[in-house]
Order: structure tokens, then C-alpha cells, then sequence
């Protein structure tokens, strides 16, 4: 059994990967964090959980966390960085669920994330958590950066066409919309149900923290820099994540047997058949990815890529990142079927 | 024209007031604080009202108020209290949406809120603002205390039965079901769309606010005090409140025909005809409360009582307030449509 | 393994068992039919399905269900009938998810249902598959009724009370407030998210089908026949139950430990701890139903029960009953968390 | 007094045009048809109406919609085609909510429609209801065709840009998102707030009939043929459609002030200061559209542009043509403020 600890346990990446390891068959969740609720049963705080953990809060403690053999941070951006140091010395394995190693750049990162890095040795070893992208690398990994919700959306739906220079680099176009709880459990004006309920509109036009992110992904891909044009919107629903992706086409190819081809395997990547339009339901409460490809006249390629932004976009991903790192296997405790209607 | 000042312009309340006096022929808005907005225009951060405001938000301040005709008050509970009596002194009438001056005895109010009341003589000589039950009183007001949303729904709904001693005074039970406007525009978990957003619940079954201020005027009405049971619930959607409302009748009467009677000449009130089911959206964003009767078995009789909170249980109620205090046509300003869907 | 089919498998109870079936150890799902879609596969209606099930619709076909070891019937009222004596007489077991088989009157079943029994004489022998009261039966039971939605959350919240004699049986009031997936999946304006969304009402307060369900259910436990005042109401919601359940307390008693010990061996019932306000979406997709008790003044009780519609209102409901009239461990292949926010 | 019939009296656009003109100074609504059902007064069937209107549905006829001075055809595509020539004869005019004069092309027509057109001779005739682009042709005009709801948004979100060509025009992609009330009041199973509910999907990425109604418009503006990219989207929400435009720009251009100039004098369009995001409910209700203008990297533009899709999308924007092609000023009826929240 692996024991594992979740710092940051009351925002709703941490409740996820309770949620997920609750029948995960080897691990064993050891200890998870609040300051604010120490001391308070995380069942008692989330009566969902009732009947599946025992485990109270309690107060982060580099000595406790020590003992465990992986950590998951579900913590605000800079919260991790602080403690990764200590953990990684002890030997534990660190998966950040947070921003604070997405960015090999530490001047791009302290730009968008507006503070100082305090470990910025780690940015360079630290290995980006996409395993569709990053497989083998993540197996023999100690830290692992967990990906963005927006792009790992965009670039599993953009990988195939960017792998096999199939489009024009500077026509890429990345119009995404989340669902509220990807604002996380904080409590705000913007995101409470009079605000955001029966309501639709387009935030960060300007520059939103992911889109670095998805730059630098994409540019290690095309092995050349790669900017795109990225739009998040908020919709007015919980969880969930709709990339629609438009891109110019270089050539003709038969794209929908490209991206079969290359996701054949994945367990967690679904090229759904031609002409389909996926529903972000139909990956509610699972770690999976489903994909559409269109091509229009004019060499307009549009790609359709939903996933859960809490599972495939956060703590799914992340389980799924652990399974790799401590030699399980990868789909292990992931097999749920979305929950529909 | 009447010169009205708002205090308090940045919670629901208050920019309800804005949209409804918008457009009402005898009001100027003269002025509207926010401590926090300060030299904001109303317009700039609520997109709704551009175009027809140039007023920005200012600090409140008893001079400038005390040129007002009217004050309302679109604060939190226990802020009116504490610029009332200069205001009134000023000759300024007033009308508190909040809860300052809805209950009679200073050791109830004191004990339901928490605080100390800054003024406890004002109480006894304040109106409770239901016009259908204090029209008369209304119009002579200085002070007007402006019912809660949940009472309104509630006492209008119970109004005929008791004034015609229909019922076992011990039998009334409100469930009642609000959306999350209810709850004001404060930042807050639980406000949160991912926290209330395709979900129910009730909460405060203990004890809710609302419930001596709907006994107290109940009471008043039977002559006799009266208890009830009142359980709200937290609807995931913006605006409405449902109140279903039961009690055992005394004697077979025709309840529809009582209804009518008592409400026939009531612009603000409509029974339904029988065996109708009220949707909260035939009120959305006006100033109305429709009323279904229906007879079952064993005598009992549940009556079924819609409004938009944030309207006839709020800002519209006040304004109606201000037109008969202000000698006005009672239903100036608000004779929308509602909005469905 | 149990060979399973389902009869009617593309309205919300049949994708649900779909759904919880593809990870049941037991059981081999060997037909699912539809006539509209045969020859389709589930999993290219119901992108949600998709890596779980090869099986396409098929017509339904009393041989190939009668080599199945038990089928369920997520059919529109009035099909089943037809079906089942041939099925039984073949020596399959049937789970009816519909009306068919719940009431034991012919005449009070004809009356609510509109039509004509095809087999009065299985009204009696079929058993009411509510675990909580009927466990031993159920087991060695070859015709099952599934109980209604409204039924289930109203039933195990009153329970305890009509078996001790704590309350008085003509105080009974069930304010029940349930999601729209209830409704079922069939086309209706009603039903659209136009007329539903951002909206809230009662309906069919002079009488719903639910209501002589609940009360012969009632009855029974009472022993005496039972009356109880039945309103339900539509929430803008897609799964989930919330049933507040009023009554007159006849005696002081510790209602909380009476729950508690009632319950204590039921795996699907959770008792709260005292003054708790159960949500809908804390049971949202999984089989169990939570239950809060509170008493006011005027031996007043008030009992909140919560449930999923879909889930322990239907399909888990119908997996358990399957489990226990098969031999099979009572909560295999419903241990899920539910999916929270 | 303007006397005024309405075609099509129980979808979403006939229920609008009633709840807009239901306060209009300058008309009288004199007949409103609905086949199924006749007799039956309209605020029978939509609570909300109650109070404003004693009309009942009548049966469509021409001698009585003859007597109107205006027929507005809230019906479904293919209706008013086939009464619209009588009617035109006898000196009324006609607006036409739905599709059957948008197109010039009588076979593009048939080809996206899917039928003959009964008056194709009237075709080139019809003038295109979109009074920022044709509003003195509207003021002549017999007949209009309404536009579309997804038109509107775009085209009055790109008609700056193309107007004083400075964008490439191949390089334009419409990324849209639509309430639920855009599909109509029809039954279907894709309506369901079970089935629309919390999820989001594309639809129609292969073609939508909007998409030749654009172009049309589109080219006309820029003089020659324009093909651009066109994805509609369906929102888990009742009203608003937010077109997120995408373009290159040609040349540096202050766009801002360029928005600022070609809609300085239209009473329904409104620019966003700089770097604003609109929110569709900033025009719930009214017949407004609200622009936001950004550009970014790469000669990226984005135009962010919202309206209600039944108000400035269908009704409004009808009753708007009507006050032009009458002689009335043209905001008469429309200065309503947006529901907010």
C-alpha cells in the first residue's frame, strides 16, 4: 500500500482525490491538511464522504508528510514551493495539483504568478504531469507538475495536429469554456450563483495564467515557439471544460484516422467518430478526454475536446500521475463510469 | 420629483432599486453610497444600468442624505439603526429594507441579531411596510420597516385564513424555498455556484430570522399569539421565493371566493384560479404575489404563495412603500411584465 | 454470473443501470432492448457508456429474455404488465422499476394509473422492494415492485416514527421537492430547460400517483390505514430528492437515538448527527439515503430525507433488490462516493 | 393606435413580442393566433401575462389578420411564407420572426430548409430587418425578415471591422454560445433540462442554417463573397447568446474608436469601454447589444459581443422594424433595464 498525504485538503481538488481514492486499492490516504479545520473529521466537512475515511484534519507538518511515500499539494498557487525542498530531501514523491512547477521559466513564472519563486532550482527537473505527452518521463519521476485544466483540454486536442505539422502554427485559436469549479471553493462575489447562474462571458482576454502554459507545452512539441490565441469563458454550471479549437490545415489528411492513430492506446484520451460534438457530461466525475474532429472549407480544422476540469483537469489526472510514478498501473482506481444524466 | 438617496447601492437590494426607479416618473435619484465604489459610476460596475445613470457612488453622509426627500436603506442588518434617528430629525423619510425596525421588542430583535439596538425607541413607531395589511398606516409613516422576502410570501399567503379565524392556529406550517439571491451579494462559500448550484437543502430549522418577524405580524392579525413552523430552503437558481403554506381548516368555507374577496382590490396580490400551481418565474422581476388555495382531505389546506424576493419581497415592496408614504399612485413605476421564460 | 437484461433501456432508470452494472463483479448485462433503437449500440447513444458496453439495442423478445437469470424493467407504466407472467412462468426473475406492481388494490391501482391491469393476480405476491422493510422477503421473492422515487425518501424518513407510535397519524405532511430527471426522458415542453430552469412550483397537489403508494406502505407499517398530506414540487435540478417530512410528535422521546438504532445495520440509510441539513448532491449518484431530525416547539418533528432519484429512487434501489433475491452480498457494486460539487 | 396581429402565439417569440408590447404607448394587440389552442385566453396559458391582456388565441385567419395594420409571423419556418402575399396585398405589413425571407437566394434557401418556398418572387423584396445596417429601407419597407438571433450578435459584432475592411476576410471565425430558449418551445427530448442541464456541447459544426444568413449579410457589407467559420454552441442557461469573433487585423487601427464611431448614434448598440468582458445577463430582457473590442498578439482581434436572443435576437429587434416601418420613434416600448442578477 502506498501511503499518501494531501496538503490542502478543502478546496475542491482536494475533496476529488478523496473522492477518487476512496476505493483505490493501493493507497491509503494517511493524512490530510487544513490549518483552518484542524482537528475536524474531513466527513464532517463533506458529508459525502461519510462511511469512507475516518482521517481529521490536521495542521501541515513537514515530519508527518515525511513519513508518507507520496504527497499531493491541492493547495493555492506558492503554497507547494515552500515545502517541496524538505519533502523531496526526505524522499517522498510530490505531485503539485497547483502552478508552482508548470513553467520551466522562472522569469515567466514569477510574471504571471506575480511573487517570487522560492525553489527555482526545481523548475527545470520538476516533469510536466501530462502522460499522454510525458509517459516515461513521469514513471521514474519526484515531483511532477500537474497540469492546468484549460491545457490539458487544449492540448490533447491539439497534440496530433502539432506532432505531425498539420497546421499552420500562428492560426491556432483556443476559445475554452469552464465550468465555476474551476475558480475553486474560495469564497467570492464573481463566483456565487447570482453572478455567474443563467449568465455566460469571456474573462482574462488580455492574458490568462494558462496560456504560458500551453505556449510552452505546444513549443516543446512543434520543437519551435509556438504562440496561440486563447480565450477562457465561464459557464454557468459546476464542473467541466470545453475546448474549441480551430486551427488552418497545412495540407490535406485524413485528420480522424491521425488522431485514432495517435491516442490508440491511451486509456484516458477518447477519439469519439466523425461528426460528433462531445458533451461535457459524458466525462462528468471520470478521468477521460473526448475528442471531435471537424474539417470545414477553407482548411478550417476544428477540434471539440471536453473533459471533467476536476478529474482529467486536476485530481484524476494527478492519481493517474501517481499510478505511473510508483509503478502501478496507470488506470488503477480510475475506471468510473460518467455519471449521466 | 421626489429626491431619493440610497445607502447602501452595491448589494442586490440596492441595484434593485436602481433598475425599478429607472424608469418611475416622480423619483430622482440623488444619490447612492458605497463606502468601498467611492467615486465609481453606478453604471460602470453594474453593466445593466448603463445608459441610465450618470450617478457614481459616494460616502454616506447625514447632510447630504438629509437633503433627500426619501432614504432607503439597501444595507446590512444593524447599519440602518445608527443614521436613522438624525435622519429622521432631519424630516427625511425612510425606508429600511433591512431588518432594524421589522420587530416591536427590543429583547427579541436584540436576541435574533446579535447586537445591541442603537435606537430601541424607534421601534414601537416604526411601520411594518406591508401595504396590504398597513396601507393606512403607510401612508403617514416617517419610518417604514420593509418586510423580509420570506414574510411577505408567507403572510400574504396566511392573511385571509387567520383574519377570517379559518384555522387551528397551531396546525400553520411555512416550507418555504428561496433562491440564492436571498442570500445578498456578499462574497461566501456557500453562495457559491459549485456549493448550491444543482443541489437543495434546507438549513436553519432551529431558528431563521424571519420566523418572530412573520409571528409577530401574524399575531397581530389573529389577536392572539401565534406560533408556526417554518423551515426554509436554499433553491439553486437567482430569484424567487415559494412558500407552501399548511393548516387544518375550522369549518368548510369557500376559500377561493374568501381570497378574492380579501385581495380583490389589491394591484399587487392575485389569486389564482383553482387548482392552480404558481411558478415563481410569473413573477420573475415584478412586483406581484400570486396565490394558489387548494382543499385536500382532513381539512387540510395548503395554500401555495410565489414572489421574486428581490421585488415584492424587497426593492419593489419598498418602493410601493414610498408611493403611498410620499402620496403617490401606489403602483407608479411598477407595472412590469415578468420575464419567461 | 447473473445474466441480466434490461427492457426499456433508453430512458434515465435503464442508462442508470447501465451505469452501475458495468462494474458490478456479478453480473453479465445480456440484453438491453429498444424498439426505436435497435441494432444500436448503447454506447453510440450514450457517449457516456463508451469502453464499457459492446451490446447494441434489441427488440424485445420474451425467448431471449427468458434465458436471462433476471431482468429489469425500466419501462413506462403499463409495459411491464404485459410481459411479466410469461417471463415468470419461464422462471426469470423481475425487477420492475415502474408502477406495475406497487400498489395491491386492483381498483386504487386502475383508478391512479388510467387503465386496465394485465395481471391483477400478481398484485399480491409481488413483493414492494423496499430493503429497509421488506429484506427477507425480497430475498426469496421471483417478482419485485421497485418503489417510486417520492415513496423511497418519504418512507425511510417516516419509518421509524409509525413503528414506534411516536407521532399522530393525522399530522403527517410530506413537502417533497424533486429534480427533473424524475420526470423521465421522453420529450415534453414541460420538461425543457426553458420552462424549468431558474424556476420553482408545486404540482399535482389534488393528487399524485406517489400518494397511495406512500400511504399502503404507511398503512402497513402502521397497521392502521394511513392518510398523510403528499405536495410535490419540481426543482431547477437535474437528479436528486428532498423530502420534508412534518408530524406531530404524541410522546417525548429521543428521536435521534431512535433513528440511529432503526438504522444501525442499514447500509444505505445514514442517520446525521443532530441539527444537520442534508443536501441532495451529498447522495448525488450513489445508493443511500440521509436522513436529519429535528424537533421544535410544539412537539413538532421535522425529518429531512434526502436522496437520489435516480439511484436509491430507482436503479441502485433495483441493483440492491437484485443482490438480495440472488444471493448476492446486498451492497456489491454500489459502494461509490457521490460526486460532490 | 397601431393595429397589430401575431401569428404564432405560444413559442418563446410570440410570448416575448406580447410581454414587449404589452406597455408599447402606440399599439393595440388585436388578434394572436394559435391553432391548438383556440379560445383559450393568453394569460390562461402564461401567468406572467395576467392582468395585461384579455385576448385569447384565435385561429390564424385572413380576413381578420387583414384588418391589422401590422402581422408579425412568430411561427415556425415555413409558415408565414404561405400567407405573407395575401396578406401583403391587403395593405398590411409583415414582420417575420422566422426564416422564410432572410435569404436572397431562392435555392440556397431550399437547400438549408429543406422545402419549396411557396413565394420566392417576394425574396428579393424582403428587406433584411437589421436596423443598423438597413434602417432606412426598413422605414419604406412592407415586408422584413427579422434576423436571425445568431446574425445579430455577429454581424453586428464584425460589421465595424468589415465596413472600413480591416481584417482578412478568410481569417474570420464565429465562436457562438446560445441559450436554451433559442431552440423554441417545441417538445424535445435535446431540450430537457435533464438532458441540457450542466453540460455543454457544440452542435451543427458541419453547417447551421445561420451560417448562409451571415455570409449573406456579411458579403454584402464587404461587397464581395465571405465565407467565414461558424460554430454554435448550446449554453446550460434560458436567454443570451455570446458570439465570440475572431479576425486578423490588416492594418494598426484603433479599434475602439472605431466601434465608438460607427455606432456613436444607434440607440441598441453599445460599446464596452476598453478591455471589457460582457456578460449576456447585461441584456437580459432588453433589446440591446453590448460590444467589447480586444486585440492581441499576433494582429489578433477579438470582438466579444452579447444579446438576448429573444429581444435584440427575435422580438425586440421585431418591434424595433415595427416602430421604423410605422413612423414611431424608434426605441418606443424598448428602454426596459436588464434583470440583474
Amino acid at each position: 500500500m502506498i501511503k499518501v498525504g494531501i496538503v490542502g485538503g478543502t478546496g475542491y481538488t482536494g475533496i476529488e482525490l478523496l473522492r477518487l481514492l476512496a476505493h483505490h486499492p493501493e493507497v491509503q490516504v494517511e493524512m490530510i491538511t487544513s490549518r483552518a479545520n484542524k482537528g475536524i473529521p474531513v466527513a464532517e466537512l463533506f458529508t459525502s464522504l461519510r462511511g469512507f475515511y475516518d482521517l481529521a484534519f490536521s495542521e501541515p507538518d513537514l515530519n508527518t508528510l515525511g513519513l508518507c511515500d507520496l504527497v499531493f499539494f491541492a493547495t493555492p498557487n506558492g503554497t507547494a514551493m515552500k515545502m517541496v525542498p524538505a519533502l523531496l530531501e526526505k524522499g517522498v514523491k510530490v505531485i503539485d495539483l497547483a502552478a508552482d512547477f508548470r513553467i520551466k521559466s522562472q522569469s515567466i513564472w514569477e510574471q504571471w504568478y506575480g511573487m517570487q519563486h522560492a525553489c527555482p532550482e526545481l523548475l527545470e527537473t520538476a516533469i510536466y504531469g501530462l502522460p499522454e505527452l510525458n509517459r516515461e518521463k513521469i514513471k521514474t519521476a519526484q515531483l511532477i507538475a500537474n497540469p492546468g485544466c484549460y491545457p490539458t483540454a487544449t492540448i490533447l486536442g491539439l497534440m496530433p495536429l502539432i506532432q505531425h505539422q498539420l497546421v499552420h502554427l500562428d492560426s491556432i485559436i483556443a476559445d475554452c469554456k469552464s465550468g465555476t469549479s474551476g475558480a475553486g471553493r474560495g469564497a467570492s462575489v464573481g463566483g456565487l450563483m447570482a453572478e455567474c447562474g443563467e449568465s455566460f462571458k469571456a474573462y482574462g482576454v488580455a492574458g490568462h495564467r494558462h496560456l504560458p502554459e500551453i505556449e510552452q507545452t505546444l513549443s516543446c512539441i512543434a520543437d519551435t515557439a509556438q504562440k496561440i490565441t486563447f480565450v477562457p469563458h465561464l459557464l454557468p454550471m459546476i464542473r467541466g471544460i470545453h475546448a474549441t479549437l480551430y486551427a488552418k490545415s497545412i495540407k490535406e489528411t485524413d485528420l480522424q484516422h491521425c488522431y485514432e492513430t495517435v491516442y490508440q492506446n491511451e486509456p484516458f484520451v477518447d477519439v469519439l467518430p466523425p461528426n460528433s460534438h462531445p458533451e461535457t457530461r459524458s466525462v462528468r466525475g471520470i478521468n477521460q478526454c473526448r475528442i471531435a474532429i471537424h474539417t470545414l472549407e477553407n482548411n478550417q480544422i476544428v477540434v471539440l475536446s471536453v473533459i471533467d476540469n476536476l478529474v482529467k483537469g486536476a485530481a484524476g489526472q494527478a492519481i493517474q500521475n501517481m499510478n505511473l510514478c510508483c509503478g502501478l498501473t496507470e488506470t488503477m482506481g480510475l475506471e468510473q463510469v460518467a455519471l449521466m444524466p
